[in-house]
């Protein structure tokens, strides 16, 4: 069994950056990186605002019974999550990559496709945004936003806390793969700013995991989007359950990453090969 | 803290094109001007037409109640709104720009990427089509029409004013910013023509604040939309409420090509940079 | 007032194509129009197959009642439509052009784009293919069949006939429009072969137009479609209303032909300059 | 009638790839390979995963009847399984070509794209992964799982065998007629990696087969799912209609690879060339 990427790489019209750096120093230094880091809060901050101002429109207008069938429903509450990804991560992907997700900027960290101190900055800029979109949804009808849940993730009744952890990790794995798949140097080849499709199937994929786990956990997949809710929800049934929203996703994102980088890219052989020829330019 | 792409420009392979002029006379004697003014018209029209026409006939199958649940729904609303700016912003984006909303328009305008007569004309262009698109629907059925609402937007009960405003501001900037980011040149370097992604990324942003804003201000985010129902509808409510899906949409717009041009776009260095190189060829 | 494309067309980098000859015996000596006509007829086969079944299916569940609000209702026949049309264009287009409704090509015929002998066979196969769909169809379950409508298009009541003409017009304009503007030779430069995206605003633009006029006349925009399904359910009512699903249809596609050819690209400035100018390759 | 491709040839910009070799033991000492196959099984087993628990979820919060109408319906499970296929070609296209459907790949194979061996194991992976999809999905919880149909595909009452075999025939057709127009090489000349767009109307197709034979199949069009379903369900129902599913998707899938290598490729005339002029390079 030859690994014939890692041993003859004759023709390559694609070019594999050279992995980031653990610490970047230089990169702080630079206004494209605190534009990033904007960019990451404000988008995390309108994904909790739409995605959780669906939710809570749904189930008051449900609760006020005058047109029970004519609601958004399950339905429209997974594809308000998949759109807003889509359309968050096309607005985003060429100023900060487009994370809007711890998982995603710890997946692509363990790749060493974003640096420790980029990742970081990301992760609280994202848990800031997500707190922030919530409390607009809660300032602007707080008796709505406490009656119906507060957007908040919480086992359903009918699973143990091991299934609601399985669920977490298949459905991080669904997006995170998705987003190493969309974001393959051999694909962006021809596109030399941004990989202008990529964001469509990362919305299909945080929108069909949606449809599959909303009955189990809510669907969190995405640690802020759990914080930012359990922080305004403020309920101790959602802070008992939190820890799932976290080490869930953490792990998906993890066995992504290695699903990718190992099994799929011949990681290990090409580790080595990108050890010996890199230059930093 | 130093503003890279301000300072230095090394390798640009894409072409920012001059600012537009406030006042552009010549722009006035050409017949793509007008054409582009008709095609606004045009599209607004249908616009209106289809998606109110998609209000009232979901909420008169409600009333007659054989079919119940079967109707559209908030869900298929929402997809009339999103799929309908697809559609149009793809049709006529190599011919006006595809704005067919004035808040669009607006903060293209203050981007400098239209010019104030070409602005004007778009929106009076953009009402009256409005205005049209409603008319036809209300001629279809006058008592269907007058009994669902109009298709006009209205402050729900149970949310103040300052809510609806703050939920118009928002939805617009989230709509306005996907323009901004899908027009960017960076993006079409490669796209001669027409960025042929663009409309789809902004069809999905106008669904997605319809799924969340249709139960608080049934979603204006365009006033021309927001005009047209009420001039058609003429009852107090749809004009009592009028300012607000005139201020929030424009406040919003603003915010977003703010946002766009002087964080993300690091404008204000650039500003300065054009305005030493540009010659008007 | 000056027409810019018409007297200057300085650096173009598209080929406009000349227009199709009026006759063409030629043509009809070669294996791929013969393929073309059999391309037409399978994807209209197939495009009444699916979706008259989801009609059915539809209707046979609720009636069933076990479930009356899981079912697709109105939004999910919508879907069925568009994104049959989305999935046919785009297998199709690069064999035939992807017509599958007498509308598109009549409309494409009157811009001189397909020949009159390409038209009428193209046609011709529409109509058989989508008769032999719905038959498919009524062989399943000839009961459902005939209980549930047949998946035919009728007015619906409350609405008179000249509505029901006006929607079949407007709702026909908005795809021909679409597929005129998807299939601009200026858009498509980059496009050797097939365009890869237009498929897609010409699927939407079908699934939108369903959700705003399913309630007034099932909503026809094809002519073969409305045939088909009026020769199989074979009732007094379908054959009374089917001239408004041949008339509006064909009425609507011809302004959307003029609009495109004579509005949106100066066609008119252009017909005489191909005229002089053209030589058949 | 002359075949224009097959006898003239002059200026073929894309490369019509040689057919693959009927056993190619010098694939199986490759790594690609198995990582192929590896894939095709991580997604096949995501597909199913997602999917059924889409379902068990549904019929499960039915039960429940707290808000029986805000499930996702027939139409949310029919996104699902289109979502998913959408989002797992896209995923592992450039992996393993992408089938995730022992129907695709027996296409594929007819028309000699892929070698038998090749063909063997990739449907063996798939249906190992659809087993151990289904598998979670119980194993989540079980009496859920039982108590809702296990996501097995059955014939539904009022359909009698024929038309189960009917609707998998044709649906199956549509579905791998789509594969092979979007990995028509003539169509990916541009694309030197992956046709990224390929995988949207495969998506599309899925989901919309699924809106027309969900009420009388369950929609199979893919064995290995059909197989995974009544391994883990294993009621005596979902094995006596079992055949149904391998049958009729096999047979859908020659008719497609049949009718597009011959009627609209021209095959017959082009595989004597290409028997003339291949060299294995």
């Amino acid at each position: 069994m030859t690994q014939e990427e890692g041993e003859t790489p004759p023709i390559k019209d694609y070019h594999e950056p050279p992995p980031a750096a653990f610490m970047d120093p230089k990169e702080l230094t630079k206004w494209s990186f605190y534009r990033a880091v904007i960019a990451e809060f404000i988008a995390t901050l309108l994904f909790l605002y739409v995605t959780v101002l669906t939710v809570i429109g749904y189930k008051s207008g449900v609760d006020k019974g005058s047109d029970s069938c004519g609601g958004v429903g399950v339905l429209g509450i997974a594809w308000a999550f998949g759109s807003m990804i889509f359309v968050l991560v096309y607005c985003t992907a060429g100023i900060s990559g487009g994370h809007i997700n711890p998982a995603v900027t710890f997946g692509l960290f363990l790749a060493r496709k974003v640096s420790l101190s980029r990742a970081i900055s990301y992760i609280v800029a994202q848990c800031l945004g997500a707190i922030c979109g919530v409390g607009i949804v809660k300032g602007f009808n707080p008796t709505y936003y406490n009656n119906y849940g507060g957007g908040a993730n919480q086992l359903a009744d009918g699973y143990n806390k091991g299934v609601g952890l399985g669920a977490e990790i298949i459905g991080t794995f669904v997006l995170v793969y998705t987003v190493f798949s969309a974001t393959d140097p051999k694909r962006n080849a021809r596109d030399s700013y941004v990989p202008v499709l990529a964001p469509l199937p990362i919305g299909f994929a945080v929108f069909v995991v949606h449809l599959a786990t909303i009955p189990i956990t809510g669907t969190g997949i995405n640690p802020a989007r759990s914080l930012g809710a359990a922080v305004i929800y403020n309920k101790e049934k959602a802070w008992d359950d939190q820890w799932i929203f976290w080490v869930g996703p953490l792990i998906g994102a993890a066995i992504a990453a290695f699903y990718h980088q190992f099994i799929l890219r011949a990681g290990a052989a090409r580790a080595i090969e990108s050890f010996r020829s890199t230059t930093h330019i």
